[in-house]
């Protein structure tokens, strides 16, 4: 099947696909702004699949804890969402103020607790507001056009909304998948992601829905680095109601990998706007790592690289550092074989058979400072895998921000 | 034992210790300023036993393959080092330039090539420029005093030289043990280390030496990071030449743990050297981690923090950020009990109980501010063991500095 299978919407978002409603309002989490919006309901009005992926890190916001315990019991319709607090190193209360959020969205919108998980993002160590909270709930009216509020609703650093839809056809029903995401610290995920909203409405086999929002977790959400820093409340989320109707996809299909292809896709692009939007970030950089080993050696070797720091400020520079990019690559603990690499800056080859060659610096030097995306590929030449990561530069505006974020 | 039983030299060098010599020329590798060195000879006039540790990255500077072939042999005397130019990813010509240096070195010094190794630091990706070196290692004088001089002919970005040297009695013979090292980006090494150089006149018998080194490297070079970023060429060398004469220091023995204690002394300030030196630095970080289960938890949750983008930029903003700190334990995948977990910053209590406590900020503010050194100290209190990481905070100028290194 090719690319051109997938339409990408115009104005699509988190509630692009059918059977999907959205709400938010200003509770006061986050400073008063014009339009600001920090709390919101995102809800399945019909039952639905759902698959979930959390931070790996032993330090969890309640949120976080909560919305595994209900994820395993397979009841979820909806996700309350809070920006502004991430409800984390708060104790039991934590637990207590999940409970609570979600039973207060449960009873708003005629459901059970169980069927309401919950996404905080925001400051560390601060309770949730609950009074706030409680007035706030009431407050929101579900919408299936609330998609953009919600994309709103659970930003925090971030300069804007990242959101997406795409529509393709599988087994004859016209199916979307849409989603949201938010950065834009603390972003380095590994097994999971920062918080980041995936809505279809085709109807998806439960263990399938898990395994392919594995595979597109991992070669994309979990391929992005901002900072190096994993947060305490990363999380993804993917609906999968059916209300496209259709049969069910199951693994091993041809509506399977449409349907994978589709989700790597809407991913992607998430991915790449959190990059985009990195704290302080001028530049994105896409890494490849191509003719690896194994797969997870060209992941390692590619992460290594988008994450170290001498590569991230010599791309603010525009600065074809090669040199540093061999240091990344030979920290990374991949496999290799020096004399067999080529590295490719913006398709101009630097290196061959781990040498420098002669190139005109000026040129690479003019491209780098042109495009907003640098690219670099390194060509391993041992094997077939092959992986790429997404990062962005390091700024003095990065530096500046996260030295003054509390005070 | 006490500490007291280490004695701090004044001037103390790479060759305080008896029976070594130094020498140092300007070959013109770098740019010339006043005073600047840039090649150097670091020598034991007796045989010696030597250990080594190199970096773990895989891609290394010929210069470290060569070293470590000869370390193997066990005749090794000397050193030949030199900065500016890191004689890494240049292919073979690299381990043929090595070759051809260190044969200048011994021929110069009335040895053969086998007695000595290489030590190179600087650009990577340019060649050594041998016909510099054929000329400059002549020019080369030795001299029991040119310690100060190695330690300067060994710097790139370094503002300052580090070393230091220390004097123990030991079986009744006065010992003393000296050293060196340079930093000051690229560093975060695992398993090696930048380039340090130590030098002893006690006579330790070769399986305890090796054992000593990577004990103490393990403790102290291990435990620094300026930028996450591994060298292709960090190198630890131990020359010990047993010029004090007294019996050979053996395993197990009241000796050895004096010893190991002089050497974890030696390397824990040329460490702390390196960080207070790091590009950019305003602030060193000094973290302990305490209450671990295991020593090495306690090292991978205090080298989270301490190489933390964002706990960096919190410490060169003065913000007692906890948050952060919480959030760099979790992710480092160290067992942990979060309603067990205490932080303090300068000795004042931040959390306890994995919950915040109320602090008077602006004292603990002031506390950051007055101090050129801020320490962390994370309790985890669920084990006995306990490590500590130096870092450095990140600043603008950090970031200033790595854009244009190049250009």
């Amino acid at each position: 099947m090719t690319q051109n299978a997938i339409t990408v919407l115009q104005e699509g978002s988190v509630t692009s696909a059918k059977g999907f409603e959205a709400g938010v309002t200003y509770a006061g989490l986050k400073v008063q702004r014009d339009g600001v919006v920090d709390l919101g309901i995102l809800l399945s009005r019909r039952p639905s699949a759902v698959a979930g992926m959390f931070t790996s890190s032993n330090i969890r916001s309640p949120s976080v804890t909560l919305s595994q315990r209900r994820l395993a019991v397979g009841k979820t319709l909806g996700v309350v969402a809070n920006s502004g607090c991430a409800n984390t190193c708060v104790g039991e209360q934590g637990y207590k103020d999940a409970e609570e959020s979600t039973a207060l969205a449960a009873r708003h919108l005629g459901l059970t607790p169980d069927e309401i998980v919950m996404c905080s993002t925001g400051l560390i160590g601060a309770e949730l507001p609950m009074a706030l909270i409680r007035a706030g709930i009431p407050k929101i009216t579900m919408s299936p056009t609330g998609g953009h509020d919600f994309a709103n609703a659970i930003r925090t650093t971030d300069k804007f909304g990242k959101e997406i839809a795409v529509a393709l056809d599988i087994g004859g029903a016209r199916v979307t998948l849409g989603g949201c995401a938010k950065g834009a610290g603390m972003i380095h995920p590994q097994m999971a992601t920062m918080l980041a909203f995936l809505t279809t409405d085709a109807n998806v086999e439960p263990s399938f829905l898990k395994d392919a929002l594995k595979e597109a977790v991992d070669a994309t959400f979990n391929m992005v680095s901002v900072d190096g820093d994993m947060s305490t409340n990363d999380t993804v989320l993917l609906f999968a109601n059916g209300a496209a109707g259709g049969p069910a996809i199951r693994a091993g299909t041809s509506d399977a990998a449409k349907f994978q292809q589709a989700l790597h896709h809407v991913s992607r692009h998430l991915s790449h706007e959190i990059v985009r939007d990195g704290e302080g970030a001028t530049k994105v950089m896409e890494v490849t790592v191509a003719g690896a080993r194994t797969l997870a050696d060209a992941r390692v070797a590619a992460r290594s690289i988008s994450s170290s720091l001498l590569v991230k400020a010599a791309v603010h520079g525009n600065d074809p550092n090669w040199g540093r990019i061999m240091m990344a690559v030979g920290k990374s603990q991949a496999y290799l074989e020096e004399d067999k690499i080529g590295v490719y800056l913006n398709d101009v080859c630097l290196m061959e058979h781990g040498l420098p060659i002669p190139f005109f610096r000026e040129a690479v030097v003019a491209s780098m400072r042109s495009n907003p995306t640098v690219r670099f590929r390194v060509e391993l030449n041992i094997g077939s895998a092959s992986a790429t990561a997404w990062g962005c530069d390091i700024s003095q505006e990065y530096v500046h921000f996260n030295s003054a974020y509390v005070t």
